[in-house]
């Protein structure tokens, strides 16, 4: 394959010619595909249909402890889903609060709590001039929604393979007491799949914040969503090593059972230290009477434990797997050597971050979008959605079934070859 | 029976000391009994537990429209489940939102939403330096705690057997821009009992108020929790009744099935006008993906419909009835024309509240107590927990089990002679 930018102008133009041609009949099939959202696919949500049985009339309602879960109380949750939801991510029970069905929710109540009421008896921040947060990017959309909607200022922090350019984030965070907080999702991060190593762990752990209501907002999301049998990304136990580094306080950690059981009738947790979770209590006890008890139950019941999970994310790798393979695929197949665009091959998680040509992103999901493939925004993975660049965009393979995986990504590389054959006319 | 207050000195002393050996002995009992929450008991859970296996592998989990209700989306909630909210209160499923297990959660979302964002574009109420709610008193202690948390300042409203003294309500929210709301349970209140009248209901839905962001919070909690199949009250429906006089945006409505199937693991929503919903939607969206829709299915092919929900109260009915008519028996058998305490045989609900002679609600609850029965707290059923007579406590029938109520309905009155008796003598 020659580079798109060797080609002289004649032939950029005949190249034109046949990619139009392509997509006009690639348009006429009248797509409608959807790989904008990181959303299992059905075959992932019939293989776990046996969840539906675990609670019936014939099993007992009581924790281990004896608490009818069927009734109200419990506000940190029931001691075995915290102990389950712990293993998940490493941290003893204790630290652990159980909550509803999205952890996007429980992020969206610790920002609003910290505007409102402060964090651990700091000032409200909505009562300072300026609240910054560092955002490595690309990164997750619905993390920038929540601080653009309370107005707090966001840094872009680029991302590296072993994740954010750790000397930025030292910087600013211990210059600037405005710096509140950091997104992290630190293990398959979403978009690129990207694992912090141990040496970002530790710098992450030993930060040095000149604000005393720094948070690391640590969105564990993936952190048993492996792709494959034979590699894994390991991440260290970020509750451990602020502790060890001093800074017990520092972190408050986020996940669910979204992906791993059914999206939206998950369960979610906060795990922090416990002055941080006391300082959540104080609010949540106001909040809620407590948060769906049976679900927790269900889960525990389903998965036994962390072993009984861990062997159920290999279910859905299996399922996954071949969807992530297929874009690959089609994407080696169709654009290695073109020289206009770059990907990553990720252990685990829900996507695939592709890097088109500067300027080029944005018209290719519109290019997509034209003939029925939804992609997720250009710009989305940046705040404010804007993508400085206008390259990034995130592929999610996990919705479509294999066929229309298939000729959903083949319609993308199609749009990338256009957009960038555009791009090269422009500059001639 | 002669009343208390016709004693001589020696006849209080007296009955003082056989009051005090009763008590003696009921404590050596070492009971312990909670008549502190309005939580249903372990016969109504047993009741209904055919609603576990209402989902399990061989059923279709797809809305009527065809949404997998699995997977994430509709952040309304499913259709078939708006609809049955709204059946259950009188509106049309297109005013409502469903949510989570919880009505509380939905309440404090919306103040602590009007305090960041504001209300339909108003000033962020946090931005001003004073606001205020109304407090129908005696309430519900945890409406009362989300407005304290929030530094709301509260005014007591005194309720009529009519609802809340209108007059009161009319005028401060006419005159006092600073009035953002009041919280209201109008059928069957917490903890009266008392369902608001429909003149009460049309003052309501006429109200001027001098706020553009006042709403009514109108928590109706027990709308369809009658207690007799012979008699109950009807409510009016309050938002077709503020769009009549006008006010079509002046009210969100609250409810959950957390008294109607498991609490806690219930479906919760707010209905509104569409001004209103998209002013919730533009922060909802942000806030979660959506709400648990299996958990809403559930409901829906449970009860099919409001007559189902309806019939399936009936059978809540028939186990709360004897334990209502048990305190309500002995209320009379120990107390009737003693003069030293009145109280309300409501209609439905989860309450009976008794009003204690002036200054002896604490000693009550503490005596109570010491001999292993918890009731609510003294104070608990008024804002910032004062109640200024020290008069009313709340009952709650329902947690125990029959036997078990007897004895601490037996023990609450003797409580409530023994504290009064000590007034008198300090009287004398």
């Amino acid at each position: 394959m020659k580079a798109y930018k060797e080609l002289s102008k004649e032939e950029l133009l005949t190249l034109k010619e046949e990619l139009n041609k392509e997509y006009e009949e690639a348009r006429a099939k009248g797509l409608k595909l959807d790989m904008s959202r990181g959303k299992p696919g059905a075959s992932q949500l019939d293989m776990e249909m046996d969840f539906m049985n675990v609670l019936n009339t014939d099993t007992s309602f009581k924790t281990e402890e004896g608490t009818d879960c069927r009734n109200y109380g419990l506000l940190d949750g029931i001691p075995e889903a915290r102990k389950l939801i712990g293993d998940m991510i490493g941290v003893p029970a204790d630290n652990v609060i159980v909550c509803g069905n999205s952890s996007l929710a429980v992020m969206y109540d610790t920002i609003s709590r910290s505007m409102v009421f402060g964090v651990m008896g700091s000032t409200p921040w909505c009562k300072l001039d300026k609240v910054k947060f560092l955002c490595p990017v690309p990164g997750y959309d619905r993390h920038f929604a929540i601080t653009e909607l309370f107005g707090i200022e966001m840094i872009n922090i680029p991302m590296t393979e072993s994740g954010p350019d750790m000397d930025m984030v030292e910087k600013l965070v211990s210059e600037d007491a405005a710096v509140k907080g950091i997104w992290c999702v630190p293990k398959y991060s979403n978009p690129q799949g990207i694992t912090y190593s141990d040496e970002t762990v530790r710098r992450f752990a030993a930060l040095k914040p000149a604000a005393e209501d720094f948070r690391i907002f640590w969105d564990n999301a993936y952190a048993i969503h492996d792709i494959y049998e034979d590699r894994s990304d390991s991440l260290l136990e970020i509750l451990s090593e602020c502790e060890k580094a001093g800074n017990p306080d520092m972190v408050y950690e986020f996940c669910s059972t979204s992906k791993v059981m059914f999206p939206g009738s998950g369960i979610s947790a906060v795990a922090a230290s416990q002055p941080n979770l006391d300082g959540i209590r104080k609010t949540l006890t106001i909040q809620t009477i407590g948060f769906d008890k049976l679900n927790m139950l269900r889960h525990v019941r389903y998965f036994n434990d962390i072993n009984g999970m861990k062997a159920h994310m290999m279910k859905h790798a299996e399922i996954v797997r071949p969807k992530f393979a297929t874009v690959l695929e089609i994407l080696d197949r169709e654009l290695a050597g073109l020289e206009i665009g770059s990907w990553l091959n990720p252990n685990g998680g829900y996507f695939i971050s592709f890097d088109a040509l500067p300027g080029c992103a944005k018209e290719i999901v519109s290019l997509c979008k034209e003939a029925g493939v939804v992609l997720t925004g250009a710009g989305a993975t940046y705040p404010y959605k804007k993508d400085p660049k206008d390259s990034n965009i995130r592929l999610a393979p996990t919705f479509p079934a294999l066929d229309e995986l298939t000729q959903a990504t083949e319609l993308f590389t199609l749009c990338v070859k256009i957009a960038s054959v555009d791009k090269f006319l422009a500059e001639k």
